[in-house]
């Protein structure tokens, strides 16, 4: 049998260690150099590989920017929101395997979320009704960790880590004062509350901030908010306090929409906030004490510097086991974590089928979220802690993390 | 001569190294217990001595938590905004002597900025009206970098890295997908651009992101800031801008107060913004592309673990110098760092008068920004790149960064 050729492609929204499943993949096939060949990389996933925009992994990358794919945020290869229309008959399919038989390639790795799990399943369906020797796997990467049949996601530990010693910083620099303060910290989630939840593990002894933790699992009520506020600044000079971006109402009206009928600036701009920069003016309003709100915002899925060492790790391991998949045979499968039912944390690689994945959503169990709505139980605490452990250590140049790009 | 005591506040908004400064104070202090016996910590500044709030230093802070404390952000002994009247005929002075008197502090370390300089300044005036032996010593802190007579103040080199590395990070993010887009990103800064002139850094080539670097010194003019956006659009896909929130127009108003006349939300809220926010509105509304806004906020002066290791070096040897100052009978001045003319980077520490320091601000040279004002100049790197070398080494436990904290 002759050697086969592989490509690779980035999709979705970036994330800390999207680069690390890259490497994983790279890495991988280069040990299996004895049935792999050429390693192409799709330049904006799939979007740019229909343009034909390609590059040579194994070729066209140094060796020294290689081992700083690992340290490197955001996406190498560049990204893409791109989904697959539903028919098979659509002429796109016809195309996408056409430039695939062009290149000679067997199989596809495509490192992403729900829509590239999507995109995953569809190709391989498409694979297998046009007899193509094509297989296809998916490698999963969210921060939002919101994928099924996985106990995690790639991504999403790194995310947690910077939420939890951040929101331990601004804790910090929230108790410096001897007045009455409330900060309400806005964090990433629009449908699933993993992200906040991690905020949890800020807390440095029983009783401390963030004093109160809203996830989008659990319908939010203004008022009552104000009152567990109002409750908690009696025991307390300073209120720390975590939302997630997309926690939203009885009725399902998203917090942050509330300020949608907000006016026109001088310029007749439409001024519109986040959720936390609402629940500031309420606060304000209502209490009248002194409030802030923050927004941890892109860094939540950017911060290299601040990437957990085991989501790292094992971001380059479902990377590898993407390749390896392939090699057995595997299609339309995505790579998922395993948990062991160990006293330490282990976990290993299965394969599941993506169509039981794509366009479905993980949320935080209802039991691992206090029965008020505004805490983190110990369940929680037990699935996250071990997500978050080790260091990564940055590559610096002269001061700045260093990082690999395209030229 | 018998022993005397010494006593140290925090002063003033919460710096990364601030707690450094302290931790130089202590060690010096303890270092030359042959003449310094009692070291008190004023609980919440001024403010908080002046209600009798103190702590024992020597003997109720554990060793390993000293040692924690140049890693820790914010303020260990918390802080106070407090300004002192002008007529030194008020009682507070009195009281205030009287406090010192009766705890026998003969030496008093000021941790903080221009208003703790300003009381600084006042008690050394008083002390030596009314023949009191105290000596007041200020120790600089600001990450504003806007306090005069010094080249630089602790606290800014760990700002300046932390908007470096994350604007970095930010533009890495932002590079991702293959379509138009601007991202704001609005720093600290309400009169001085010092933070935001350090975002020039985060550049790893020539004409890399940011594009457009604006700061107070320079008058912003909305459509000239639009015109200069769609020139950098035409020449890149993705384009980021960094602002300082203090920007300002001709007549001197602030560009987040053209959001003022915002109408209100829902619940009646006045709903205001920054300069970023605002600015996002204004180029999503005239030039149509995707746009985002985010705001570094408070991280800019806690996120300890990106702080910048010559400023954590340089805080604790001002701590340390201000002691010395105080034992040399040195009074109402503050700790001053002369960078000395040799080719590699070193400073050496002396006194200026607090009179001269404080309520004066000291603005980044207009010559080390470009005419048209939207660029930083290479005087300006030379300046800032050694105040940001260096990396943090926190103390990890369980993933989390470890933090020493009043109990």
């Amino acid at each position: 049998m002759g050697k086969v050729n592989i490509a690779v492609g980035q999709s979705g929204g970036p994330t800390t260690v999207i680069n690390s499943s890259l490497y994983g993949v790279i890495k991988e096939a280069i040990d299996n150099s004895d049935k792999i060949d050429k390693i192409y990389g799709m330049i904006n996933g799939i979007e740019g590989f229909i343009e034909g925009r390609v590059m040579d992994l194994r070729n066209d990358i140094e060796n020294e920017d290689l081992e700083l794919l690992t340290h490197t945020p955001a996406a190498y290869l560049g990204s893409c929101r791109y989904k697959l229309p539903e028919s098979m008959e659509d002429s796109i399919y016809r195309e996408i395997f056409m430039k695939f038989k062009e290149l000679d390639i067997s199989y596809f790795i495509y490192i992403g979320g729900n829509d590239s799990m999507d995109t995953v399943h569809k190709l391989s369906v498409y694979a297998k009704t046009t007899n193509s020797p094509v297989k296809v796997i998916g490698v999963p990467k969210t921060i939002d960790n919101d994928l099924t049949l996985t106990d995690h996601s790639p991504g999403y530990g790194s995310a947690a880590k910077y939420v939890a010693t951040t929101v331990r910083d601004i804790v910090m620099d929230a108790n410096v004062y001897d007045t009455k303060s409330v900060t309400i910290i806005e964090l990433m989630g629009r449908h699933a509350g993993w992200i906040t939840a991690a905020s949890v593990l800020a807390r440095k002894y029983r009783g401390d901030n963030p004093a109160l933790i809203y996830l989008p699992e659990v319908p939010f009520d203004v008022e009552a908010f104000v009152k567990n506020v109002k409750k908690e600044l009696d025991r307390k000079n300073n209120i720390v306090v975590c939302v997630s971006e997309g926690i939203k109402d009885e009725k399902g009206t998203f917090i942050c929409e509330y300020s949608g009928k907000a006016g026109l600036d001088n310029f007749g701009h439409k001024m519109l906030t986040g959720c936390g920069k609402y629940l500031e003016n309420v606060i304000k309003q209502e209490l009248g004490v002194k409030v802030r709100s923050v927004e941890l915002n892109v860094n939540q899925r950017c911060k290299a510097a601040l990437a957990s060492m085991t989501d790292i790790d094992e971001a380059i391991m479902a990377g590898r086991y993407g390749v390896k998949s392939c090699l057995l045979g595997e299609t339309g499968k995505m790579v998922a974590f395993v948990r062991k039912d160990t006293d330490e944390y282990e976990v290993e690689l299965k394969c599941v089928d993506c169509s039981e994945v794509c366009n479905k959503e993980k949320v935080v169990p209802r039991e691992w979220i206090s029965e008020d709505g505004t805490d983190i139980l110990e369940e929680f605490i037990r699935y996250v802690s071990p997500l978050i452990q080790g260091e990564n250590k940055p590559v610096i140049e002269n001061g700045m993390p260093k990082y690999c790009y395209r030229r």
